[in-house]
């Protein structure tokens, strides 16, 4: 019955429920979170259809979970037993590019990529730039609020969304926020969509603003002595420059990149910091020439600047490899805090501790100049009772980033990963805040349930 | 029994019903906006005090006004018939200001000055700077998502806000967001209080960002012989360059301003461009090369580049003086549009022939760089009758602004002054969504009755 409403709203090749297929749409990205089986896969074209799918869930209850491109890391888009996974996929196109607005409109399936190049073509940037960008879909990214490592001076994908279709859980369209810049008029339910992974309603027309176009930029890399002098260093800079890239790579994703790709890096070095400025012409010399004195100052062993934009790209090839260098050695549990930018050095350390105390292997990388790290607990595929150390390490890791006044989540969202730690980061009130909202917009908990909400207070 | 129970919550000298100096706290800046009588006036000191007004009005079924400094232009904080006002004004404590993690805490009663001095003692700065930014509160800044002259490179208020302290409806007191830059724990439910102009809850505290203190600025200025000129200057700026600053001035408001300060304005242009950019050191003097350049291009009668940073301030009066000089003039209906930025030169044009058609006198001026223009229409004391052809042009260009893609209100904010015109904007879903995430935050439609809210579609 459920599967004829869908062969009825959608064309036949549109809804799968060959078992065969539907196994490679269980699940995203991250490793080790419980996938449940769905009833069917389907893969609406456009937001009538999407809105038929909905309508046809509220009838008979069937869950529905989001999916986009899969590539999240917090089993956000992972199926629960029995639902119907939407996947975006083949709402792919881009709607318009409008240059003198400075803005896109896509539909949710574009890859994240597809949308760059095509800006590009009109001297036009969209910022946002997840590691992932070449397998991720703008749908994703909206809905993850996903950010990258261009954030530290250009914001994340909120900053860049100016307006969304929706379609909300009873199976309505709506259009949220405007083309322009600014607008105040109402509620700011843009940004309440921005990050609501999939529990509030299905994304199906995303506007965004483009940039023009930065110049090439300057790469300048330093290998460091400790943890501290990194953050220190990485402190300096925030406080008198906004670099349009700084991250962080430490000994042990270091030497996980240098085992494979043999790039020639220090893996004497404590710490890699990468820093990137993309100021124009002069300007650009004086802020590397800043960073480069700054990184020295604070005791850098090595520094170097790129001379070249391809050369300024290469070096970013160190940081481009962290999370795939580490995965190589075992099971790996891939954490995303983040922190008030002064506290790196006190969350550098006190993931140190966590690892001696546990006994974890954790490598550490990521956005240093957001606070937005990403400790990763590597559980050896010949250990497997590390699995225990790398559970607890997770937890306390967690832990400490709220303890300095950070997040459990900085980017890749709470999906069924993290649920257990929002108790910890959002007060009984704003617990509830949550859930009130959701049974508002969703009052028979369809929309991918279980995901990213906290339990009742 | 109200009352008693406001006293004894608050210090006596805190609950005011002293209808001469309730008088005072009726109506905010918005001219020609009704105002209710309230039954008292409240100074609260902290979150708690907040808690118990709040507890006190839902036993009592009393509405709510919360209000800031009251500079607001939409009638967000006048008075509903037997409410109280909750005055801000008295929690105006600068928490705390963390250089290293570049954020300040505040009390929402601190004067949005008052936080950009304290920060520049860090080197620091609060970049959001509405032109009321001597008079405005911090809390009001937040309530109306408050705009500026540096949006255009630097964001509107919510691209500053990190973390609020929030007083919800039923007296229970919550914090929602963090102290790091990046975090997608949860909803964004920080960026849903901004912008909610008192209607979900109290702001009791706000956590900012601060950033580097720029250079000092370069102001360009350049007088245009057309509007589409001008328009299609700023547009031609705006696809290479993020300049810091970008107002526009027409005719009449250069002519208002300078019958009232004489600063030496050629009265014959049509418009006069003012732009800043703070790029550092070379950068800086290399764009604003390509600013004039780029206004030559378009047809500039006359261009002209400050020596020094003082002088870069000065000949900003031109545009801080343009609202109250088009005031002498008569009684003014502020417009606060906001369209595409594309879509300039459509509106000005479209602004001219409502202004023709209706008789009404109507001087623009305003965030060209944002596509967010301040058209003031002028109903001169001595014509009685142009208050009707004024009513006509300010919904005329209300519309106009959605036909071009746009909003009626791009920083100002809904209020009472500008509800009617949701319906346009929003569609029915849209509106009846607004209402029921007002519904869920607040049974008793006690905060802030009747304002920036849309009726049932
Ligand atoms: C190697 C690698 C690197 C990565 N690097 C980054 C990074 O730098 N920064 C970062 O933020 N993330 C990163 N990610 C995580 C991931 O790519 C992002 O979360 C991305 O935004 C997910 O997009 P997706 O299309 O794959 O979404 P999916 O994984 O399919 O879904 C993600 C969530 O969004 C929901 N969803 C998807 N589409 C819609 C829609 N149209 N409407 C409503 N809900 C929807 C799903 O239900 C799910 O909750 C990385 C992942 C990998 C594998
Ligand atoms: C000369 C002049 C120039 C101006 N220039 C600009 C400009 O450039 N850009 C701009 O955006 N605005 C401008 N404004 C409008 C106004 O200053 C802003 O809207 C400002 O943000 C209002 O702050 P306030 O403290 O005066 O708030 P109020 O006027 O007191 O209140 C505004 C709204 O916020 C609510 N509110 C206030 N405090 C709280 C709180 N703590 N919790 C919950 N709700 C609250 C009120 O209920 C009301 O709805 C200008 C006004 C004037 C008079």
């Amino acid at each position: 019955m459920f599967l004829t409403r869908l062969r009825d709203a959608l064309t036949e090749a549109d809804v799968v429920d060959d078992p065969q297929i539907i196994e490679s749409y269980r699940a995203d990205h991250a490793p080790g979170v419980p996938a449940g089986m769905p009833r069917a896969v389907v893969f609406p074209r456009s937001a009538e259809q999407v809105a038929a799918v909905l309508r046809a869930a509220v009838a008979e209850r069937v869950p529905v979970v989001p999916r986009g491109a899969g590539s999240g890391l917090a089993g956000g888009a992972n199926a629960v037993d029995g639902c119907v996974v939407v996947v975006m996929d083949r709402m792919d196109e881009i709607v318009r590019i409008d240059p003198l607005d400075g803005v896109a409109v896509v539909q949710p399936g574009v890859r994240n990529t597809a949308l760059r190049e095509a800006a590009a073509e009109h001297g036009l940037w969209y910022a946002p730039d997840p590691a992932s960008r070449d397998f991720c879909s703008i749908g994703g990214n909206v809905a993850t609020n996903a950010g990258g490592l261009c954030c530290v001076k250009y914001g994340v994908t909120r900053d860049s969304v100016l307006a969304l279709q929706v379609v909300l859980a009873d199976g309505s369209i709506t259009r949220l926020g405007r083309r322009s810049i600014k607008g105040v008029a109402g509620y700011d339910l843009t940004g309440l969509f921005v990050g609501s992974e999939g529990t509030l309603g299905i994304i199906t027309e995303v506007t965004v603003r483009l940039r023009p176009l930065p110049p090439p930029a300057i790469t300048v890399v330093a290998s460091m002595p400790g943890l501290t002098a990194a953050a220190t260093a990485v402190q300096s800079c925030l406080t008198t420059m906004t670099p349009s890239l700084l991250e962080l790579l430490d000994r042990r994703t270091i030497r996980a990149v240098e085992e494979w790709k043999g790039l020639g890096l220090d893996t004497s070095a404590a710490a890699l910091l990468l820093a990137q400025t993309d100021l124009p012409g002069e300007a650009g010399e004086a802020e590397a020439r800043r960073l480069e004195q700054t990184f020295t100052e604070h005791g850098a062993l090595e520094v170097y600047r790129s001379e070249t934009a391809e050369e300024a790209e290469l070096l970013l090839g160190a940081r481009r490899f962290a999370f795939p260098a580490l995965e190589r050695l075992g099971r790996v549990y891939l954490e995303d805090i983040a922190i008030p930018r002064g506290r790196l050095a006190d969350l550098l350390a006190a993931v140190e501790r966590i690892a001696d105390r546990t006994g974890a292997i954790v490598g550490t990388f990521g956005h240093a100049g957001d606070g937005n790290m990403h400790p990763t607990i590597v559980a050896p595929w010949d250990a497997p009772e590390a699995g225990t150390a790398a559970t607890a390490a997770f937890h306390a890791i967690m832990d400490a980033a709220l303890d300095l006044g950070g997040t459990i989540t900085g980017e890749h969202g709470v999906g069924l990963l993290k649920r257990h730690g929002l108790a910890g980061e959002l007060d009984d009130t704003a617990r509830r805040l949550h859930l009130q909202i959701k049974q508002t917009l969703d009052p028979y908990g369809l929309l991918n349930p279980g995901k990213a909400l906290p339990s009742m207070p």
